[in-house]
């Protein structure tokens, strides 16, 4: 499945662009005097491969997952918030709903690895991988089969989800302890010292960051994940929600559909996506500017730019859902403004 | 009328701010993770002084004026596209009327000064003070009557709109020329070199730049405007949105209700209000950065920090528009998401 869906993924086509712009040039205003709002308009085009889109339904996909290397106390919460938190998303009181509905965007959460026994709950989506990765400064953190399973479920989601007409996807997470992974991922992928791209993430103090990257360190010693082999990497230092971004992440490209990457987390996973077919990028859009330090290495190793700019650290998909009502802009304005034929408005330049 | 509601406008309590973020506290999330949204938020509940604030109904106000010293070429386009583009923003096909659509916001067109006479034409704020300035490079751009008129007709339609139900304003502009007050006004107000304050507009060359640059330090050498009198500054150099600007910021202050500035040009007009009453600024907002060099400098003066950074250049209020919608994201995370102890999530920190 994995290798069918990344036959699949091409780079888009430039040609697009330049149509786009040749549209975005005619309507009434200044030459490019729309800034980033063309450019998304751009991008849209050509990833749709339409010159008039619509996007209708769009979705951010909230993955949940628990973390073994949460018991070195890298973290700021105890590990039963993850299960915690799918409660609080299910009925609809986090920061990702409230900010999903502000964008008319619905909310998919999943149970990727929860070490948590959800039942039958209805709203979640039921496709836990494992329990809780292990505690990767003692081994691997899952499986290579688990952690290609993972990354599955992520294409299975971009696949259902396409078919049921949505245009737009945005990725998101929930797991106490995942910008551990993150940092781990960051560091053997980006080829960076663990110090670099290590943060505070929920809001540690400086003993506990000095720890966290002590144990970062020690997982890759321990591991040795084969920085050209993406899923030997996801497998013995990363997380089953990054998995799942990195997954549908690839099913959105493979699809033709625009994902917004939220923030550092998310940005692992988007990481792995990349390392596994660099024309992902082309169907990526950067939510925000994290305040994780790893965020902007990995942004620019892909060569993205972040929209938004807020101090964020949520996770969930908050930025991105924000970042989804930024890129709508862009494509309204294309499409809904007139043209000075149109509106009669003149447009010699004089220089 | 300018004194009674300079009068009325006092600072905010800032017991408010701390008012708000205690249930920002309490909110599902790590502390402070929601960034700028928790500042909106808090900003927000100290200008309505509301614990629990509604916005209900919003609008942007976008005031055309025509310039004389356009005819000096300092702009990429001719001086008739200033009533074409108010026929524009009338049919719905400009930029501000597609972005405030996508932010649920009205759009109130006022011609303040612009040099065409649309009888009475539907859908228009007919608020006519002059038609169009002067060239200032000639002597004053206005009358000292005609620019107090300008800043009463902005404090005028604060004043309706806040009868009306309206809580969230933004201001915008149509007039070709019109950074060349803007940068104008920048420059004696600042104290900064006219190089400094002064960009390319709608898109000019380096030719045209320069001579925009020599018509600025033109007027101001022929004027002489007074930096310790705003009013003189705008009467002098200024024009006729600018002052209609100044006053709208004016009287959303003295009405408490926040009031969200575009670009450059409306910074200019923001300054204004700043110059004449300080405590204006805790009701702004700065929509983004824009490409205007001008546009920073005044920001820095008045400690305000760009929500957006989408290198746009056009006016109008299309940036202020974009802004809104992040700005009620803030609101609605404040109010919509839920406490930890609603959601029974942990909130016992490790540090």
């Amino acid at each position: 499945m994995l290798n069918e869906t990344l036959s699949k993924i091409k780079p888009v086509d430039p040609q697009w662009y330049d149509l786009a712009q040749k549209r975005l040039d005619n309507l009434t205003k200044p030459l490019g005097s729309l800034g980033r709002l063309e450019e998304f308009a751009r991008r849209l085009v050509a990833i749709f491969e339409d010159a008039m889109p619509s996007i209708n339904k769009k979705a951010v996909f909230t993955f949940a997952g628990d973390h073994g290397v949460a018991e070195e106390g890298v973290s700021a919460y105890p590990k039963e918030v993850t299960s915690q938190m799918v409660f609080n998303f299910l009925r609809g009181g986090a920061g990702i709903n409230v900010l999903a509905r502000h964008a008319g965007a619905d909310v998919v959460v999943i149970d990727i690895g929860v070490d948590h026994d959800f039942k039958d709950i209805e709203g979640l989506v039921h496709m836990k991988v494992l329990r809780g990765t292990k505690n990767f400064t003692k081994g691997p953190a899952m499986t290579r089969e688990e952690a290609l399973k993972c990354v599955e479920t992520g294409i299975e989601l971009a696949n259902a989800y396409a078919k049921r007409g949505y245009r737009l996807f945005a990725t998101g997470e929930m797991g106490i302890g995942n910008t551990t992974p993150s940092s781990a991922i960051a560091a053997v992928l980006t080829g960076r010292p663990v110090e670099e791209v290590t943060g505070r993430g929920t809001g540690i103090g400086d003993e506990t960051l000095k720890r966290k990257i002590e144990v970062i360190k020690r997982g890759i010693e321990i591991n040795s994940p084969d920085p050209s082999d993406p899923i030997d990497v996801l497998q013995k230092v990363g997380g089953a929600e990054i998995g799942g971004i990195a997954g549908l992440i690839l099913g959105a490209s493979a699809n033709r559909i625009p994902v917004v990457i939220d923030g550092f987390i998310s940005t692992a996973g988007a990481l792995i996506a990349y390392k596994l077919k660099p024309e992902t990028k082309d169907y990526m859009f950067a939510a925000h500017n994290s305040q994780e330090i790893g965020h902007k290495v990995i942004l620019e190793l892909m060569g993205l730019r972040p929209i938004l700019d807020f101090d964020l650290r949520l996770g969930e998909g908050t930025g991105a859902a924000l970042a989804m009502l930024m890129i709508e802009a862009g494509l309204k304005i294309y499409k809904e403004m007139a043209t000075f034929q149109e509106a009669g408005v003149s447009n010699e330049i004089q220089n």
